[in-house]
């Protein structure tokens, strides 16, 4: 077995069901035997959280593509050092809801930046530490928003409250990424049940944790 | 003249006499009739405001240099497309205090991040807007910490507390700067009294506006 843990990130629109389905996921593994450290961007971490305030704070308008690109490597970096990389060390397996992928797709491809670009700043913040495996949840942007705007209890944050067409732009970004990292990146299909959905996730990482353990 | 102002910028340690020196010579070029934007990083941009109260934090002594690095850049980009990029568009002589060399030294080279890699995070912050003339205040660093402990006013930051040696670190780090940058910086002797250093900084400002206004 190997001795660097298994770096696996999950992807995917907000709407998408992520959250939910990864915690029957966390849960069902756990009980198998398995190892898991779950954590999402900005991870708890108290550098990322003041970081965090900054990008979503939803009067900051005037904020530029570019800033905000580096304002989530930044907090991306410091979740990385504290959270996923000691974990990893130790051997578990790391879950992280969203990771380089969604700069990519946000900041790369629908903010106009370049995934080039993006991509490079990113390594900086995050040198050889790419996913072993990422689950990109598929969704129509116009289902997602919708499941996001029966969210009462849940103030919208600066990206949430984007167009529907930045939205669109986005899901085509995610779909550029995966043309660039096809093995790496498994598409699921979230517009299906929650039960069906859980059961895809699994299939995936079973499969895929039992060829790492090997 | 060039239609699109003349952007400067002034380098070097805390205690170099910087913010007492440029005060004078943009009052003495004010009078003598050229039109002066004063700034300095993070240039009063809320954004960029609130990214500098996450970098210097005196309790986040967990900050990763690269993070640090990051969110310099990020307050930067703000800074730059608020403040910066409309004076010059403006055909205004912008005159900031401290940026990408800056980073170059503190981050590339006295963290040990290599300057390379932080110039490349800076490209993608600050695009084409390279200073046209910078002016770098350069001072033993024990003689620049002895004038900011007197300062008994002025909280200390978590830069500010560093070792007398990482500041010695940094001013070799300006130094690696300067070789690459050899036309774009003029190494000014911050050793000296206030006038001549003032006189000496007003003397490279004169010429380099004149050659420029012709």
């Amino acid at each position: 077995m190997n001795n660097q843990g298994f770096f696996i990130t999950i992807e995917g629109p907000e709407g998408a069901g992520k959250t939910t389905v990864m915690s029957d996921v966390v849960a069902q593994l756990t009980a198998e035997g398995y190892d898991i450290v779950s954590t999402r961007e900005p991870g708890g971490i108290r550098i990322s959280e003041h970081i965090r305030e900054v990008i979503l704070n939803n009067t900051y308008t005037e904020m530029d593509g570019r800033t905000e690109a580096l304002l989530y490597a930044a907090a991306r970096r410091q979740h990385l050092v504290e959270k996923i990389a000691p974990a990893l060390k130790d051997n578990k397996i790391v879950l992280c809801d969203r990771f380089i992928d969604a700069s990519l797709a946000y900041q790369g491809y629908a903010r106009g930046l370049g995934i080039d670009e993006v991509l490079s700043i990113n390594e900086f913040a995050i040198g050889k530490l790419m996913p072993d495996l990422t689950l990109l949840f598929d969704l129509e942007p116009s289902i997602g928003l919708n499941r996001i705007a029966k969210h009462d209890d849940r103030e919208k944050n600066r990206l949430d409250v984007e167009s529907l067409a930045f939205h669109e732009s986005v899901r085509e970004g995610y779909q550029e990424v995966v043309k660039r990292y096809p093995h790496r990146i498994h598409v699921i299909d979230a517009s299906k049940s929650q039960e069906q959905v859980t059961k895809n996730v699994l299939e995936v990482l079973r499969k895929s944790l039992q060829s790492r353990m090997k």
